[in-house]
Protein backbone atom coordinates (compact mmCIF):
# COMPACT_ATOMS: atom_id res chain seq x y z
CA UNK A 1 0.00 0.00 0.00
CA UNK A 2 1.00 4.00 -0.21
CA UNK A 3 1.41 5.26 2.77
CA UNK A 4 1.52 8.60 3.95
CA UNK A 5 3.27 9.57 7.36
CA UNK A 6 2.90 13.31 8.10
CA UNK A 7 5.25 14.25 11.07
CA UNK A 8 9.07 13.31 11.08
CA UNK A 9 9.33 13.14 15.09
CA UNK A 10 10.04 9.82 17.01
CA UNK A 11 6.26 8.89 16.47
CA UNK A 12 6.38 9.61 12.77
CA UNK A 13 9.70 7.87 11.60
CA UNK A 14 9.11 4.99 13.97
CA UNK A 15 5.98 4.19 12.27
CA UNK A 16 7.69 4.81 8.72
CA UNK A 17 10.36 2.28 9.51
CA UNK A 18 7.84 -0.31 10.66
CA UNK A 19 5.87 0.49 7.31
CA UNK A 20 8.54 -0.04 4.85
CA UNK A 21 9.77 -2.70 6.85
CA UNK A 22 5.98 -4.49 5.87
CA UNK A 23 6.46 -3.67 2.23
CA UNK A 24 4.66 -0.47 1.96
CA UNK A 25 5.85 2.89 0.27
CA UNK A 26 5.90 5.04 2.18
CA UNK A 27 6.15 8.91 1.88
CA UNK A 28 6.79 11.50 4.98
CA UNK A 29 5.17 14.49 4.90
CA UNK A 30 6.59 17.63 6.55
CA UNK A 31 5.85 21.31 6.65
CA UNK A 32 8.77 22.13 4.21
CA UNK A 33 10.09 20.15 1.45
CA UNK A 34 13.30 18.82 2.32
CA UNK A 35 12.95 18.30 6.18
CA UNK A 36 16.35 17.69 7.83
CA UNK A 37 14.27 14.56 9.40
CA UNK A 38 12.42 13.55 6.65
CA UNK A 39 15.61 13.41 4.31
CA UNK A 40 17.79 11.92 7.17
CA UNK A 41 14.94 9.33 7.45
CA UNK A 42 14.70 8.45 3.77
CA UNK A 43 18.35 7.82 3.43
CA UNK A 44 18.59 5.35 6.43
CA UNK A 45 14.87 3.63 4.94
CA UNK A 46 15.77 2.17 1.77
CA UNK A 47 14.03 2.22 -1.77
CA UNK A 48 10.43 2.16 -0.66
CA UNK A 49 10.58 5.36 1.17
CA UNK A 50 10.26 9.15 -0.03
CA UNK A 51 9.38 12.52 1.51
CA UNK A 52 7.92 15.63 0.47
CA UNK A 53 5.36 18.31 1.52
CA UNK A 54 2.53 17.36 3.42
CA UNK A 55 0.46 17.68 0.58
CA UNK A 56 3.03 15.74 -1.54
CA UNK A 57 2.54 12.91 1.18
CA UNK A 58 -1.64 13.42 0.97
CA UNK A 59 -1.50 13.35 -2.53
CA UNK A 60 0.22 10.11 -2.80
CA UNK A 61 -1.56 8.13 -0.10
CA UNK A 62 -4.01 5.76 -0.64
CA UNK A 63 -3.79 6.03 3.47
CA UNK A 64 -2.95 8.57 5.40
CA UNK A 65 -1.45 8.47 9.44
CA UNK A 66 -1.25 11.95 11.44
CA UNK A 67 2.00 11.41 13.45
CA UNK A 68 2.00 15.47 14.02
CA UNK A 69 2.13 17.04 17.37
CA UNK A 70 -1.61 17.42 18.57
CA UNK A 71 -1.18 21.12 18.59
CA UNK A 72 -0.22 21.42 15.05
CA UNK A 73 -2.36 18.34 13.32
CA UNK A 74 -5.14 20.61 12.12
CA UNK A 75 -2.93 22.57 10.33
CA UNK A 76 -0.44 20.16 8.79
CA UNK A 77 -3.75 18.76 7.51
CA UNK A 78 -4.82 21.79 6.33
CA UNK A 79 -1.79 22.18 4.48
CA UNK A 80 -2.05 18.04 3.60
CA UNK A 81 -5.06 19.45 1.74
CA UNK A 82 -8.81 18.26 2.08
CA UNK A 83 -8.98 17.02 -1.42
CA UNK A 84 -6.06 14.82 -0.48
CA UNK A 85 -7.81 13.34 2.56
CA UNK A 86 -11.33 12.69 1.27
CA UNK A 87 -12.16 9.52 0.96
CA UNK A 88 -9.19 7.99 2.23
CA UNK A 89 -8.23 6.39 5.67
CA UNK A 90 -6.81 8.51 8.13
CA UNK A 91 -5.27 7.25 10.87
CA UNK A 92 -5.53 9.88 13.32
CA UNK A 93 -2.61 8.74 16.50
CA UNK A 94 -1.36 11.96 17.76
CA UNK A 95 -1.82 13.40 21.09
CA UNK A 96 -3.02 17.42 21.51
CA UNK A 97 -0.88 17.53 24.98
CA UNK A 98 0.56 20.91 26.15
CA UNK A 99 3.22 21.47 28.45
CA UNK A 100 3.13 24.41 30.74
CA UNK A 101 5.75 26.09 33.21
CA UNK A 102 5.28 24.41 36.64
CA UNK A 103 2.31 22.58 36.35
CA UNK A 104 1.25 19.51 35.01
CA UNK A 105 0.64 19.37 31.19
CA UNK A 106 -2.84 19.70 29.88
CA UNK A 107 -4.98 18.47 27.10
CA UNK A 108 -5.65 20.90 24.02
CA UNK A 109 -8.88 19.63 24.04
CA UNK A 110 -10.61 16.93 26.20
CA UNK A 111 -14.07 15.99 27.59
CA UNK A 112 -16.64 17.32 25.54
CA UNK A 113 -14.58 16.97 22.39
CA UNK A 114 -11.48 15.25 21.25
CA UNK A 115 -8.95 16.48 18.58
CA UNK A 116 -9.58 12.99 16.59
CA UNK A 117 -13.32 14.28 16.59
CA UNK A 118 -12.16 18.03 15.24
CA UNK A 119 -9.76 16.37 12.77
CA UNK A 120 -13.27 14.11 11.19
CA UNK A 121 -15.52 17.85 11.67
CA UNK A 122 -12.81 19.85 9.99
CA UNK A 123 -12.10 16.73 7.24
CA UNK A 124 -15.62 14.65 6.40
CA UNK A 125 -14.90 13.08 3.90
CA UNK A 126 -11.78 11.93 5.22
CA UNK A 127 -12.41 8.23 7.29
CA UNK A 128 -11.10 9.18 10.23
CA UNK A 129 -9.97 6.38 13.00
CA UNK A 130 -8.13 7.14 16.07
CA UNK A 131 -5.42 4.57 17.79
CA UNK A 132 -2.07 4.27 18.98
CA UNK A 133 -2.35 6.96 20.99
CA UNK A 134 -2.23 4.78 24.28
CA UNK A 135 1.13 3.63 23.38
CA UNK A 136 4.81 4.89 23.27
CA UNK A 137 6.11 4.54 19.97
CA UNK A 138 8.23 1.59 20.48
CA UNK A 139 5.16 -0.38 21.43
CA UNK A 140 3.07 0.60 18.48
CA UNK A 141 5.48 -1.66 16.61
CA UNK A 142 6.62 -4.25 18.91
CA UNK A 143 3.66 -5.17 21.10
CA UNK A 144 5.70 -8.25 21.98
CA UNK A 145 8.50 -6.39 23.58
CA UNK A 146 6.19 -6.33 26.68
CA UNK A 147 5.88 -9.23 29.12
CA UNK A 148 1.83 -9.71 28.46
CA UNK A 149 -0.03 -9.22 25.35
CA UNK A 150 -1.78 -5.65 25.60
CA UNK A 151 -4.72 -4.25 24.54
CA UNK A 152 -5.22 -1.45 21.84
CA UNK A 153 -8.05 1.01 21.11
CA UNK A 154 -9.76 2.18 17.52
CA UNK A 155 -13.14 3.74 17.54
CA UNK A 156 -14.35 6.06 13.77
CA UNK A 157 -17.33 6.17 12.30
CA UNK A 158 -16.61 4.11 9.09
CA UNK A 159 -16.45 0.50 9.80
CA UNK A 160 -14.64 -0.65 7.31
CA UNK A 161 -12.06 2.02 7.82
CA UNK A 162 -11.59 0.60 11.32
CA UNK A 163 -11.22 -2.78 9.59
CA UNK A 164 -8.70 -1.92 7.58
CA UNK A 165 -7.03 -0.44 10.15
CA UNK A 166 -7.23 -3.39 12.30
CA UNK A 167 -5.64 -5.63 9.62
CA UNK A 168 -2.64 -3.34 9.66
CA UNK A 169 -2.28 -3.17 13.40
CA UNK A 170 -2.06 -6.74 13.08
CA UNK A 171 0.75 -6.84 10.40
CA UNK A 172 2.30 -4.92 13.55
CA UNK A 173 2.04 -7.81 15.86
CA UNK A 174 -1.28 -6.60 17.76
CA UNK A 175 -3.66 -9.93 18.46
CA UNK A 176 -7.22 -9.73 17.02
CA UNK A 177 -8.61 -10.42 19.95
CA UNK A 178 -6.47 -7.52 21.60
CA UNK A 179 -8.16 -4.69 19.85
CA UNK A 180 -10.48 -3.22 21.04
CA UNK A 181 -13.32 -1.30 18.98
CA UNK A 182 -14.95 1.19 21.55
CA UNK A 183 -17.03 3.16 18.68
CA UNK A 184 -17.86 5.62 16.56
CA UNK A 185 -15.23 9.02 16.60
CA UNK A 186 -16.71 10.34 19.94
CA UNK A 187 -14.89 7.44 21.49
CA UNK A 188 -11.90 9.08 20.72
CA UNK A 189 -12.35 10.75 24.17
CA UNK A 190 -11.37 7.99 25.91
CA UNK A 191 -8.00 7.14 24.65
CA UNK A 192 -6.98 10.84 24.45
CA UNK A 193 -7.86 11.47 28.06
CA UNK A 194 -6.76 8.10 29.55
CA UNK A 195 -2.99 9.84 28.27
CA UNK A 196 -3.72 11.81 31.95
CA UNK A 197 -2.96 8.73 33.81
CA UNK A 198 -0.39 7.37 30.93
CA UNK A 199 1.68 10.27 32.13
CA UNK A 200 1.13 9.24 35.44
CA UNK A 201 1.92 5.95 35.11
CA UNK A 202 5.65 6.91 33.29
CA UNK A 203 6.52 8.92 35.64
CA UNK A 204 5.50 6.52 38.83
CA UNK A 205 7.27 3.69 36.76
CA UNK A 206 10.37 6.19 34.88
CA UNK A 207 9.58 4.30 31.64
CA UNK A 208 7.63 4.30 28.59
CA UNK A 209 7.43 1.33 27.99
CA UNK A 210 4.34 -0.47 29.50
CA UNK A 211 0.56 -0.84 28.40
CA UNK A 212 -3.06 -2.04 30.35
CA UNK A 213 -4.17 -5.31 29.63
CA UNK A 214 -8.35 -5.60 30.35
CA UNK A 215 -8.79 -8.11 33.14
CA UNK A 216 -12.49 -9.44 33.11
CA UNK A 217 -14.39 -11.00 35.66
CA UNK A 218 -15.70 -14.72 34.94
CA UNK B 1 -11.18 1.73 63.11
CA UNK B 2 -14.54 4.16 63.75
CA UNK B 3 -14.75 4.99 59.15
CA UNK B 4 -17.46 7.82 58.15
CA UNK B 5 -18.90 6.92 54.80
CA UNK B 6 -20.71 9.01 53.05
CA UNK B 7 -23.19 8.33 50.48
CA UNK B 8 -25.80 5.84 50.31
CA UNK B 9 -25.39 4.79 46.81
CA UNK B 10 -24.16 1.27 45.67
CA UNK B 11 -20.26 2.24 45.91
CA UNK B 12 -21.16 3.70 50.08
CA UNK B 13 -22.92 0.62 50.62
CA UNK B 14 -20.72 -1.71 49.37
CA UNK B 15 -17.80 0.00 50.95
CA UNK B 16 -19.45 -0.16 54.35
CA UNK B 17 -20.68 -3.52 54.12
CA UNK B 18 -17.12 -4.56 53.62
CA UNK B 19 -15.64 -2.30 56.10
CA UNK B 20 -17.86 -3.72 58.83
CA UNK B 21 -17.36 -7.88 57.24
CA UNK B 22 -13.58 -6.29 58.39
CA UNK B 23 -14.40 -5.55 61.46
CA UNK B 24 -14.75 -2.05 61.70
CA UNK B 25 -17.14 0.11 63.02
CA UNK B 26 -18.96 2.54 59.95
CA UNK B 27 -21.39 5.22 60.14
CA UNK B 28 -23.20 6.14 57.31
CA UNK B 29 -23.85 9.41 56.41
CA UNK B 30 -26.16 10.96 54.55
CA UNK B 31 -27.88 14.74 53.62
CA UNK B 32 -31.07 13.76 56.25
CA UNK B 33 -31.07 11.56 59.04
CA UNK B 34 -33.04 8.31 58.42
CA UNK B 35 -32.61 8.37 55.15
CA UNK B 36 -34.32 5.17 53.86
CA UNK B 37 -31.29 3.41 52.21
CA UNK B 38 -29.26 4.21 55.30
CA UNK B 39 -31.47 2.84 57.48
CA UNK B 40 -32.28 -0.12 55.40
CA UNK B 41 -28.24 -0.56 55.50
CA UNK B 42 -27.86 -0.38 59.03
CA UNK B 43 -30.80 -2.60 59.33
CA UNK B 44 -29.19 -5.22 56.91
CA UNK B 45 -25.10 -4.88 58.53
CA UNK B 46 -25.89 -5.36 62.12
CA UNK B 47 -24.15 -4.06 65.17
CA UNK B 48 -21.09 -2.56 63.83
CA UNK B 49 -23.00 -0.24 61.61
CA UNK B 50 -24.59 3.06 62.28
CA UNK B 51 -26.04 5.94 60.30
CA UNK B 52 -26.46 9.78 60.53
CA UNK B 53 -26.27 12.86 58.76
CA UNK B 54 -22.98 13.72 57.20
CA UNK B 55 -22.02 15.95 60.12
CA UNK B 56 -22.68 12.92 62.16
CA UNK B 57 -20.33 10.45 60.43
CA UNK B 58 -17.51 12.95 59.89
CA UNK B 59 -17.83 13.06 63.99
CA UNK B 60 -17.48 9.95 64.86
CA UNK B 61 -14.86 8.78 62.21
CA UNK B 62 -11.27 8.36 62.60
CA UNK B 63 -11.19 8.41 58.39
CA UNK B 64 -13.49 9.37 56.25
CA UNK B 65 -14.84 7.79 52.90
CA UNK B 66 -16.21 10.11 50.31
CA UNK B 67 -18.34 8.12 48.19
CA UNK B 68 -20.97 10.67 46.78
CA UNK B 69 -21.64 11.56 43.41
CA UNK B 70 -18.82 13.68 42.43
CA UNK B 71 -20.85 17.42 41.34
CA UNK B 72 -22.42 16.30 45.08
CA UNK B 73 -19.10 15.81 46.84
CA UNK B 74 -18.06 19.46 47.93
CA UNK B 75 -22.09 19.91 49.49
CA UNK B 76 -21.76 16.95 51.34
CA UNK B 77 -18.22 17.67 52.54
CA UNK B 78 -19.32 20.96 53.80
CA UNK B 79 -21.94 19.51 55.37
CA UNK B 80 -19.82 16.51 57.46
CA UNK B 81 -18.02 19.86 58.67
CA UNK B 82 -14.48 21.02 57.83
CA UNK B 83 -13.67 20.91 61.59
CA UNK B 84 -15.26 16.84 61.27
CA UNK B 85 -12.01 16.52 58.49
CA UNK B 86 -9.13 18.39 59.99
CA UNK B 87 -6.38 16.06 60.30
CA UNK B 88 -8.20 12.79 59.26
CA UNK B 89 -7.61 10.52 55.97
CA UNK B 90 -10.35 11.57 53.46
CA UNK B 91 -10.19 8.97 51.38
CA UNK B 92 -12.12 10.31 47.73
CA UNK B 93 -13.90 7.82 45.65
CA UNK B 94 -16.19 9.80 43.56
CA UNK B 95 -16.40 10.46 39.98
CA UNK B 96 -17.56 13.80 39.13
CA UNK B 97 -19.83 12.75 36.02
CA UNK B 98 -22.40 14.45 34.90
CA UNK B 99 -25.03 13.03 32.12
CA UNK B 100 -26.51 14.64 28.92
CA UNK B 101 -29.55 14.08 26.37
CA UNK B 102 -28.42 12.70 23.04
CA UNK B 103 -23.88 13.34 23.74
CA UNK B 104 -21.34 11.06 26.26
CA UNK B 105 -21.22 11.86 29.59
CA UNK B 106 -18.93 14.11 30.97
CA UNK B 107 -17.07 15.32 33.95
CA UNK B 108 -17.81 18.36 35.83
CA UNK B 109 -13.72 18.60 36.38
CA UNK B 110 -10.87 17.63 34.41
CA UNK B 111 -7.87 18.44 32.45
CA UNK B 112 -6.43 21.40 34.55
CA UNK B 113 -7.98 20.25 37.61
CA UNK B 114 -9.99 17.47 39.63
CA UNK B 115 -12.48 16.80 41.80
CA UNK B 116 -10.30 15.61 44.70
CA UNK B 117 -7.81 18.91 44.22
CA UNK B 118 -11.12 20.82 44.82
CA UNK B 119 -11.32 18.80 47.69
CA UNK B 120 -8.08 19.33 48.66
CA UNK B 121 -7.92 23.02 48.54
CA UNK B 122 -11.32 22.89 50.43
CA UNK B 123 -10.82 21.38 53.18
CA UNK B 124 -6.57 22.22 53.39
CA UNK B 125 -6.44 19.88 56.74
CA UNK B 126 -8.24 16.75 55.94
CA UNK B 127 -5.07 14.61 54.13
CA UNK B 128 -7.32 13.43 51.10
CA UNK B 129 -6.49 10.56 49.15
CA UNK B 130 -7.75 9.39 45.60
CA UNK B 131 -8.36 5.97 44.97
CA UNK B 132 -11.05 3.22 43.94
CA UNK B 133 -12.38 5.80 41.32
CA UNK B 134 -11.45 3.74 38.41
CA UNK B 135 -13.39 0.65 39.10
CA UNK B 136 -16.88 -0.63 39.63
CA UNK B 137 -17.94 -1.19 43.33
CA UNK B 138 -18.10 -4.69 43.50
CA UNK B 139 -14.14 -5.18 42.20
CA UNK B 140 -13.53 -2.40 44.60
CA UNK B 141 -14.61 -4.98 47.35
CA UNK B 142 -13.24 -8.12 45.21
CA UNK B 143 -10.37 -7.80 43.38
CA UNK B 144 -9.89 -11.37 43.01
CA UNK B 145 -13.59 -11.63 41.30
CA UNK B 146 -11.29 -10.51 38.26
CA UNK B 147 -9.16 -13.30 36.17
CA UNK B 148 -5.89 -12.22 37.07
CA UNK B 149 -4.29 -9.72 40.12
CA UNK B 150 -5.35 -5.93 38.36
CA UNK B 151 -3.89 -2.34 39.25
CA UNK B 152 -5.24 0.36 42.19
CA UNK B 153 -3.78 3.93 42.36
CA UNK B 154 -3.53 6.29 44.77
CA UNK B 155 -2.47 9.66 45.17
CA UNK B 156 -2.41 12.46 47.70
CA UNK B 157 0.11 14.96 49.22
CA UNK B 158 0.71 13.35 52.93
CA UNK B 159 2.65 10.19 52.68
CA UNK B 160 1.91 8.65 55.98
CA UNK B 161 -2.10 9.06 54.79
CA UNK B 162 -1.48 7.09 51.62
CA UNK B 163 0.58 4.63 53.64
CA UNK B 164 -2.57 3.84 55.59
CA UNK B 165 -4.71 3.88 53.21
CA UNK B 166 -2.84 1.17 50.80
CA UNK B 167 -3.01 -1.17 54.46
CA UNK B 168 -6.43 -0.75 54.34
CA UNK B 169 -6.84 -1.70 50.60
CA UNK B 170 -4.42 -5.01 51.03
CA UNK B 171 -6.58 -5.42 54.16
CA UNK B 172 -9.51 -5.50 50.74
CA UNK B 173 -7.63 -7.99 48.69
CA UNK B 174 -5.50 -5.37 46.68
CA UNK B 175 -1.81 -6.91 46.21
CA UNK B 176 0.53 -4.11 47.84
CA UNK B 177 2.90 -4.55 44.59
CA UNK B 178 -0.39 -3.94 42.72
CA UNK B 179 -1.06 -0.54 43.94
CA UNK B 180 0.86 2.36 42.39
CA UNK B 181 1.50 5.74 43.79
CA UNK B 182 1.08 8.34 41.15
CA UNK B 183 2.39 11.54 43.13
CA UNK B 184 0.60 14.12 44.32
CA UNK B 185 -3.15 15.17 44.89
CA UNK B 186 -2.80 16.32 41.76
CA UNK B 187 -2.43 12.74 40.15
CA UNK B 188 -5.87 12.79 40.66
CA UNK B 189 -6.56 14.11 36.70
CA UNK B 190 -5.33 10.82 35.58
CA UNK B 191 -7.73 8.04 37.28
CA UNK B 192 -10.17 11.02 36.73
CA UNK B 193 -10.33 11.67 33.03
CA UNK B 194 -9.52 7.44 32.84
CA UNK B 195 -13.50 6.80 33.77
CA UNK B 196 -14.01 8.32 30.11
CA UNK B 197 -12.14 5.12 28.37
CA UNK B 198 -13.46 2.94 31.28
CA UNK B 199 -17.33 3.91 30.08
CA UNK B 200 -16.32 3.60 26.83
CA UNK B 201 -14.72 -0.12 27.52
CA UNK B 202 -17.67 -0.80 29.82
CA UNK B 203 -19.66 0.05 26.96
CA UNK B 204 -17.89 -1.72 24.61
CA UNK B 205 -17.38 -5.44 26.80
CA UNK B 206 -20.94 -4.85 28.02
CA UNK B 207 -19.76 -5.24 31.88
CA UNK B 208 -18.50 -2.93 34.14
CA UNK B 209 -16.76 -6.22 35.74
CA UNK B 210 -13.22 -5.42 35.02
CA UNK B 211 -9.95 -3.19 35.54
CA UNK B 212 -6.66 -2.92 34.04
CA UNK B 213 -3.50 -4.44 34.65
CA UNK B 214 -0.07 -2.87 33.53
CA UNK B 215 2.17 -4.66 31.83
CA UNK B 216 6.02 -3.67 31.12
CA UNK B 217 8.82 -4.62 28.84
CA UNK B 218 11.57 -6.55 30.20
Amino acid sequence: MRIGVLGTGVVGRTLADKLVELGHEVRMGSRPEGNEAAVEWVRSAGDLASEGTFADAGDFAELVINATKGGASLDALQAAGAENLAGKVLVDVANALEFHEGAPPTLIVANDDSLAERIQEAFPEAKVVKTFNTVTAAVMVAPDSLNESTNLFVCGNDARAKAQVIELLETFGWLSGDIIDLGDITAARGPEMYLMLWIRLMGAQGTPQFNIRLVRGE
